[in-house]
């Protein structure tokens, strides 16, 4: 890597360097850092926007038009204002998957009948909270599920989630496999799907949507093993009879890396076209990532750089507690300079300050000198980051803004 | 791995069954179950103090009485009571590592001379607020911090953190290695100890403890390399010439699986003997793990019991969010049944209500068919489990319970 890929890759219109300082929505990011404080997550309500317009012109312009519905995976970034801003843009619906979501996701500005809801392991207090919001479109990952439900709601429409038995995702990654060839918790398999369509029918379920999760941070690269497991789940939705609609999850993924492409949509679109545009099915998709991963900034404040035996260290006010993505799924975060000149880069490595060894940023992140710089801003922190922070050694403080 | 070993090597007189039923701290954890509701955290302040009485006991028995003092490192468990409990035992003082875990301790009856503050990448702020607390005994990770505290503190006596470039730790773990080859954040290397002595000198502070981390979670099998690292330590005390007090961290680890033997105590305070008893050094040591690890219970209510293809899932209402060390750090907690009468187990794998592919709590874990069993509990979830929990998903609500 040199620094000129470093500093290019991840520049676009409401995120780049002008007259060497970085600019976000428009504003001098470091303007933005002295009147908020670090730890801060700021979002990009531009961005957001532009991110699910093109999903939406992509499925669009593969003639898809009025045959899907976008639900964003609220998990990875439920931020009130953001949240409401979602339901302004009339753009999705909202992918839920804990009663405390759904109660959240509606006291956004959400209605029940915009939330798909699909969840693992729920107990019966959950099922009975859920039961409460009609509207909420219940996907059941178990024949358990689809008893307990049938019980509370008989005679209502639900949708299956199935596990074909494959997956895909970022090969650098075990963790984020979701389905494959190790079984897992998630979804009724083959072997068990004849039974579970038994017991909708023993309550009067119509069972109208298949959901499946392909996998999780595709890119292009992956398209053709997104095209197998959808090839393969449509077995399921045969086997059914009554289905009309189809959830293929989420998993579109962006780049973290110089070098790596963005997801190429008019390809992806093109898949689901191809598998499902000749069906009467109406498509569902459920982006999280995509939609707010590269709309979020974590600002944090500079602490010390040092060198330590042959290595520098860039010391920041913030660790992996407050966004886990870097250290726990080896997703890096690339931090960059508030104001760039230019000027000649060194690799230095970036660490937060929690007392593990694991908190480690960024290896090898190309900074200038920075002596005088106060600050440090890491890209694609807009989601599975405040949404899952923790306060482990109390270091669990930070604030969160939309810029609109 | 067979029922019996399953059953028995965890048994103690605090946690065992009576009568077929799962009892702790005297109680019925099927009462406490019922009465708390799930998830709930159970610490037993018996086994608590039964494990700091047993570091006492060994270091005394090694001839250390008098020269050694214990700092519970409270990042493990933070929890209110249990600190209380803890500076009531008159046993321990505190290992805190950030300005809020220092103010907490304060809050909850420490005193700011019972702690040892020991923390990385620390700000300006951070230092400043720590300034506020005379007798917090500062221990220095970076020459930059050994300046400005210098600045706010001249004169005083600190600690400096060194880092030998050797660690040990569970083998299966390389997340949780502090030192080691790589250069790591933590602590001042060999290559610039005679940097970080002249930046102490030039604000008059006194350099008269250093302190090292040896590891995390090492067992009998581990406490050659433990000492190697001692003896490594002990070339920057006789570089500093001034040092009256060394800090060997924490890292004592407990059993985790069948088979695991304890921490064999006599053997690790024969270790600290040879090394330190024949200098005139104050010891002092870190546990945390030790200390809540195994004192504490996480009790959960049982989802569903379904089979997938041809494994068996036992689901539960708290996932991986509330408890990262099974699903993050490779650390399993065993689960257990709240009554068991020797009947015929089959492995199980024990699931987490979070979707994502990693939240596995236990697989084959050998349970007995679970139709009359609602609850389940895990052992060894006393530390870094709460402390460390996040909201992922909006699960992350839980209650903590201390048995006294």
């Amino acid at each position: 890597m040199n620094a000129r890929d470093y500093y290019r890759w991840w520049q676009r219109a409401d995120l780049c360097y002008q007259h060497n300082q970085l600019s976000f929505c428009g504003r001098s990011v470091q303007q933005l850092a002295n009147q908020f404080g670090t730890p801060a997550f700021v979002y990009s309500a531009a961005r957001v926007r532009d991110n699910l317009a093109r999903l939406h012109t992509a499925l669009n312009h593969a003639g898809l038009a009025g045959r899907f519905t976008l639900y964003y995976a609220m998990k990875a970034n439920r931020f009130a204002p953001l949240l409401t801003l979602l339901k302004q843009t009339g753009l999705c619906g909202i992918d839920a998957c804990s009663p405390a979501e759904v109660e959240h996701a509606v006291s956004c500005g959400f209605r029940p009948e915009d939330i798909s809801f699909t969840a693992t392991s729920l107990s019966l207090r959950d099922l009975e909270q859920l039961a409460r919001y009609d509207g909420v479109f219940m996907d059941c990952d178990s024949i358990q599920a689809i008893d307990r439900w049938g019980r509370l709601k008989p005679g209502t429409a639900i949708g299956l989630r199935v596990n074909p038995a494959m997956g895909i995702g970022r090969a650098d990654n075990d963790k984020l496999h979701y389905a494959g060839t190790r079984t897992t918790k998630f979804g009724i398999y083959h072997e068990q799907f004849a039974q579970a369509l038994d017991t909708a029918a023993r309550h009067g379920l119509r069972v109208t949507k298949i959901h499946f999760h392909t996998g999780c941070g595709y890119l292009t690269a992956q398209l053709d093993q997104l095209e197998r497991i959808i090839s393969q789940c449509c077995t399921f939705i045969d086997a059914a009879g009554s289905v009309e609609r189809v959830n293929i999850g989420g998993g579109l993924g962006v780049p973290h890396l110089p070098g790596e492409q963005p997801l190429d949509l008019d390809q992806w679109a093109a898949v689901l076209r191809r598998q499902v545009g000749g069906r009467t099915l109406h498509l569902e998709v459920e982006p999280g990532d995509y939609i707010v991963k590269d709309a979020g900034l974590l600002l944090l404040e500079k602490t010390f750089v040092e060198r330590k035996q042959t290595t520098t260290f860039v010391g920041v006010d913030g660790g992996f507690n407050i966004a886990p993505e870097p250290a726990c799924y080896n997703l890096p975060f690339q931090p960059l300079p508030l104001h760039y000149d230019g000027s000649v880069c060194t690799p230095v490595t970036v660490v937060g300050n929690i007392n593990e060894a694991l908190d480690v940023w960024y290896a090898d992140a190309l900074l200038p000198d920075l002596a005088d710089h106060s600050h440090l801003a890491l890209i694609n922190a807009g989601a599975y980051s405040a949404s899952m922070a923790s306060n482990h050694c109390m270091r669990g403080s930070f604030r969160e803004f939309l810029l609109i």
